[in-house]
């Protein structure tokens, strides 16, 4: 039995964790930290969730658990991670501070001082299918962005095949409101989304735009840019996103989608659609799955990929390397 | 031309009297105020609004207009009501300050020193279908609240008719989340909202309660007391409520019709639905109508009435008053 | 392992069972059926399902089930319940063929001639807080609708602590779209039912009424008689009922909320919530839940309850039922 | 008074079209005609409509108007529009029936043999903006379709700007569900629209692409070849579409907004955003307003475009297309 703590249990993702985690048959919550809500219960704030009790994190059990999901701002996880670490805790770090290796991009992106630069080298970015060799040496996880798993799994087929392309890959997606996360806004509240439908922060704006490249360019050197618009979407939760490869070479569709069965054919959670069926919300809202299909215009490939913003996009993919890096069975308290 | 100053632009009533006023004939918005936003221009809380400017209240011209819509809190409404009327304009107050005749009951419910007590006496409450010869001759009107005027209009006809019955009436109303105010707030999130439905102080206790109330019993000394359950609705705007009578004794469903029919015929904005159509939202939103419709089931009379909260349960019955109140046609600017 | 055949599986009913079975640690599905659909596989309907091959119905192999689940319309659930009794299943019935003891009444109600009137004595109403007792001992399970689950959760403890009312129980409860079913149609297009809220068959004229009544008044002689009115709310799942309970002698709050606090203190599956607190659908959806809360005001008891249609509403209690039919733990595959 | 007369009133596009013309201050409807609703009102299909009498088309009074509106699907509206012309009408069709000049390509994608061939060099193209010199000559305006006007309203500044590009341009656009038309199927079912969306058709395999490459072709013979993925959004109304234009050239953002702003300076209908602020649908919904948005990342120009796909797509445009033919104010009755 793998023995957790929750670091921000009240936010979207961190109850989201709660609610995969009290059904993991081989895992169970020793403590869930809020700093709002310290003394209340989850319950208050969602009236499904258990009865579980919200500590201080200055307060966690470290000595009592073997892993932490830190579900905290940037900067705070990074501060958190450390005490964790020196715990002797493994940590899965659902924020941005650990995925991005160059402290300056992360820097001018994130806008302020990365707490703990020394620990980015051990920090293994945790797309689960592709860093399945390293999560069970690693003590530190660097959980991918929901745009980017989304983004990654979709294009990892192709750039690995060392597809070349005539520009830019652009990448028009739309998210659930979850996304935006749980504190009331303006662009939150429901009379500004129902209805509605508002990009944010398109072209080269967003940071996930240098969490994407920065991973595209590690592992594919010659990637090209990309561009990225993000919109908010008038759903509670799931991305998806049409991603526009203009291919340098003809290609056939169904070499493209051989490619694709190829890659993932033994994937538990990532289903490339047969000729004919486009990837939508419904087929991965409330799973861990990754849904993909291939659309080819002439040359221009569009691949459109589906996930759930707060499970494969964030908490379902946390356990799923917590799965992992425990020798785990990967699938276990997930679907 | 009427000449029109707005006090609160910025929350939902004051934008849709700018909406409506923006097309009226006969109507011009001198200034429209706010206290957050003075400086600024309407258009940049709402991307289709005109680019009015926005001005403290306190800087307001009040010389240079006839009449004043006061889309602001309670107690801060009575006191900028007291320096229009000392300017000589007339006043339109969509807050609850001079609604309830009785201080103590307001001072009760509203937890605040009366600012104005008074005004009281002359105040004419404007439900502007059974307030026509007083109208014209007040310079103060209490605009009536959006659940108050939904049930009164369904209520009237056979309170008026005497009608007994053998215990409480029960009203179970439902509401757009428009009627929750601009503030973002965690139960106005689009994430609390979407696929929910929510009660709230239901029973005895939310504020329309008293002053449904005190209105009809002013009106019908003998009327029974109320229970009032509103709930937040997935929708942006309307309400519809369903609102039980136990008859004390037999009528017939023919009867009540034409009771309904007789009262309304000559009424521009209220449509009573012939047997077997019931009222629902898509009858009124966008358009100052209430629709009703009559089941009887046994001795229950089941009156379902709706109308759009913004406009006739606030902003459009607000300018039918201001119609009447000015020898304009009562329908001018309104749908 | 409890072998079990499903009749109907591609209607909402049918795949929220399909789902649960699927994690079920106790139960196999051995078929599916769809007349409409037979041949194909299930998520060609839904794109979450697994690749369930539908088969017709008159193809199924009785013999290698241990339990049939009908979720078919009335009168064809009746003439498949007698060849899966005559093959020795098992029979859970969704519909409402055995609901209704009362021959007359169902024919009334339903404009059928009831195709196998002499089921009826042995069929066990599977309410399943209130049938535990029966259901190990029969082969035939009338699987209560789904707005009289949520209304009768929430009136049995009052009517069975002999509580005289002055008048008529009212219900007046809301429904998400997916109890409308899965045939498209005027009422349930998305332009009709996004930003509306209709009300529909309200007094004594909705199908659930002669169900609710015959069985509170089969349980307690003297209960009222009810009035109810369902409407159809734009979400896809959960109802939500205040129903309004005319005490005819004084009672305190807290006396109400110890009753109900007492009949249901060991339910896995009912919550009644502490003061304060008001039953949403956030409570309940995407569960086997049923949350209930307590408002009085003067002798007016407002119990408000809230489930999922689908889940407790439907399929969950279903297989609820089942669980309890079979010995096994109530609470297994259900959350 | 312009007497109009509109065929097929029963669809969204011609219940929109009543909707304003009942507003429009020099036009009467003279008649609406439905095959499947003759006989009834409109109101039966849309409460808040006029009690509007619909006939059939055959039964059409063409002597006595001076415009026909067809609503009808292809093929039906040019058998309709031969009629009236001969009868002296003047035709504003909002199918596609005359919006492609090359016989072969309207033949190839709307799987019909052309009822008019004759017609179509005759028939004016009414994106309003661009063809206000030929409105008022001809008797036979093709009406464009709701994602071309989005999306040749964004394109044809720069393409008249002469503007180069590296390669395709891809148009990412998303549509509310009264695109799809009222009759009820399983893709417009509520359950299948909320909280999903579903692109379809992508690529260069929806009709509005040949109707768009026609268009911009015959005005810019050097234009590039577009992709253009359709979605089905979760809202009733309103459309976005992200185009991607890959600049051959480096442009500033600044000379890029002054070539629109000076192109759309004088537009009552067209409204160039100011920079940081992007285009969404709550800046056009239930408006004849389009919005762009300019975003300039490196050289890929993204240009954001918004309509009301039943206004500015469909039935404003028309409106507007009438008050140039006839003469009249461009804006009448439109907002």
């Amino acid at each position: 039995m793998v023995r957790v703590g929750i670091f921000g249990a009240t936010g979207y993702t961190g109850y989201e964790l709660v609610k995969i985690l009290s059904q993991h048959p081989q895992a169970a919550i020793v403590f869930a930290t809020s700093q709002a809500s310290a003394g209340q219960t989850l319950d208050v704030m969602y009236p499904q969730a258990p009865r579980l009790p919200l500590i201080l994190g200055e307060e966690a059990p470290l000595d009592q658990v073997d892993v932490v999901f830190l579900c905290l701002p940037h900067a705070a996880a990074a501060e958190t991670a450390v005490s964790a670490l020196q715990s002797g805790c493994k940590v899965i770090d659902l924020s941005a501070d650990f995925r991005i290796k160059d402290v300056a991009v992360y820097e001018k992106w994130y806008k302020v001082t990365h707490p703990a630069p020394a620990l980015l080298a051990e920090a293994v970015y945790g797309l689960t299918e592709f860093a399945r060799d390293a999560l069970p040496q690693t003590r530190l996880v660097a959980n991918p962005g929901c745009y980017t798993t989304t983004s990654l799994l979709a294009l990892q087929p192709i750039m690995a095949a060392g597809v070349k392309t005539t520009g830019d890959i652009i990448i028009d997606a739309k998210s659930g409101v979850s996304g935006a996360g749980r504190n009331p806004a303006a662009n939150t509240h429901f009379m500004a989304v129902n209805d509605n439908l508002s990009p944010y922060k398109i072209g080269r704006a967003h940071r996930h735009l240098p969490e994407m490249e920065a991973i595209i360019k590690e592992w594919h050197p010659a990637a090209p840019n990309l561009i990225f618009s993000p919109h908010l979407l008038p759903v509670p939760r799931g991305i998806l996103a049409n991603i526009y490869v203009p291919l340098a070479e003809p290609w056939s569709e169904a070499d493209l989608r051989q490619l694709y069965l190829d890659t993932y054919a033994d994937e538990p959670f990532v289903r490339v659609l047969p000729q004919g069926e486009l990837a939508t919300l419904a087929h991965v809202t409330h799973t861990n799955r990754c849904a993909i299909s291939l659309t080819l215009a002439g040359n221009m490939l569009i691949l459109t990929s589906a996930t759930d913003n707060l499970i494969k996009g964030a908490s379902g993919q946390a356990v799923q390397n917590m799965n992992v890096m425990f020798g785990l069975d990967e699938t276990s308290g997930l679907i």
